[in-house]
């Protein structure tokens, strides 16, 4: 049976093993000295979450016929970059957690010092990841590529941008478009990441490479508008975290600033518009389309 | 006058007012939004250190006949990727240092939650500018491989392991071959990362290859061995930072555990390798030669 006649939930288990597998092997062995740091890394990475960035890796790369190997090591680059950020902002110094997937964080497990590097080198692993689909078919010019996009979406003007705009947004009172220009950083940009590498390791038209970024922009907005309704109306059980924390931290969220209703109007509106880009890409993103309702339909 | 005509501090000069000049222009505007996010990057980066990185990749790069754009990308890489390490390894849950280059620290200055972006936000910066490299004349494959070289040299196995291994040995007695192969990684990884890409933007044969890493192995363990004797018999004013400071959180260091005289020695005999794998490269090779003297002769 082809991999496309595979049910959604079928195809991306598959994709969630395969990372996973990937993870197991970039990262060093929990007996590589130095033994803690590694095995805090293995402790941030493996295991856990829904491992969205890395089924947008594979549906985008699918969709551009690139080799799974490279989408592999592409989606570990992802990965690596996202529990990175997860580490460091349940830190004490940022949103001091100490639950995440319903374990105790890193720095509570570890200590503050072994996080913050757990975190810093597991940035760095994620651009030696990226490195190595070169090794796997994507041509060099594109390597060096998707290195630039993905430092652009983790830096200042990408995710570490939107934290610390979250940072000062605590207590303030933002409007729609500032709370969406801080989204688009925090959490939009690791997104939009997801897709344009994966497809960057196979080959799209420019059309097409427009309409991705179209898909990228919409569910990157709709993750956070969800993100932000789950945090009111999920519970802690199945969110691993504790709801309405954002809330009670007086941060601005989509609920906050536009109210509940007019926020499930527009997460449907987003997915609509990511509907919309992938009817145009075609059968072969039917995918990323899978991925889009995920986002949108999720409880926690 | 050509530049091979120039005395070493010329040219140091010359190369330090480069890289302080690529740096501006890398480092996003103090006035880009995130605004206070982007003044602490440019707080932590601009008009300090003694650019040691960057002139190694000048050096090496020069020898190598590397285009010169290409190594300010290079020299700005190696620098964003030091300035990051020096940020986090200052905050409170690691040296908790409150003085660096005779400033306040970047966590004293603008806060830890603001510290900890800015060092990850340097990190992703680093790696945006070596895949800049590409649009200054190196090969594609060039580029990658300097991107995976810098990866390891500031990840787990490299810069990140280093510190890592550092804050496990606080009280504990090394000796000399543990306390080599955790300095190798602390800032050796970085340091030979910096003569390998500075090479990397040009051309050099295998034998030279080889006599490069063979310097690189020895300034950075010079380096570090200087770094301990300075720590024991420097003044604060000279160096910028609290001296004795090392020995009295408990760290082993050379002098600590060879004693100062061996350490010396040990300083001479790194030297005295360098130059002869400077003598092997060739009269090309004579800025690398200029630094070792620089490394090892340094008061701060």
């Amino acid at each position: 049976m082809a991999d496309t006649d595979l049910s959604f939930e079928v195809w991306a288990a598959a994709r969630a093993a395969r990372v996973e597998h990937a993870l197991e092997r970039l990262l060093p062995a929990g007996d590589v000295v130095p033994v803690r740091l590694h095995e805090a890394m293995r402790y941030a990475v493996l295991g856990g979450g829904k491992r969205v960035r890395p089924l947008l890796v594979y549906a985008a790369g699918e969709f551009a016929c690139a080799p799974l190997a490279a989408l592999d090591a592409a989606a570990c680059a992802l990965e690596c970059i996202h529990a990175y950020s997860l580490v460091h902002d349940d830190m004490p110094c940022m949103d001091d957690d100490i639950l995440r997937r319903g374990k105790p964080t890193v720095h509570v497990a570890y200590g503050e010092a072994t996080a913050m590097l757990v975190g810093d080198a597991l940035q760095a692993l994620a651009f030696d990841a990226l490195a190595s689909t070169l090794a796997h078919g994507v041509a060099a010019p594109a390597v060096v590529g998707m290195v630039g996009r993905l430092a652009r979406a983790a830096g200042s003007l990408g995710m570490a941008g939107g934290q610390a705009i979250d940072l000062a947004a605590v207590g303030a009172m933002l409007d729609a478009p500032a709370l969406r220009g801080m989204h688009e950083r925090k959490t939009g940009a690791l997104l939009a990441a997801s897709v344009a590498l994966g497809a960057a390791c196979g080959r799209v038209t420019d059309a097409d490479h427009d309409r991705l970024e179209g898909y990228a922009r919409a569910i990157g907005l709709a993750f956070q508008v969800v993100d932000d309704i789950l945090d009111v109306v999920g519970d802690a059980a199945s969110l691993g975290k504790t709801a309405g924390k954002d809330a009670d931290h007086g941060k601005p969220t989509y609920v906050s600033v536009l109210g509940l209703e007019p926020s499930r109007t527009l997460a449907a509106e987003l997915l609509a518009q990511a509907r919309e880009a992938v009817a145009a890409l075609g059968p072969g993103a039917r995918r990323l389309g899978d991925i889009a309702e995920l986002i949108v339909t999720r409880h926690s």
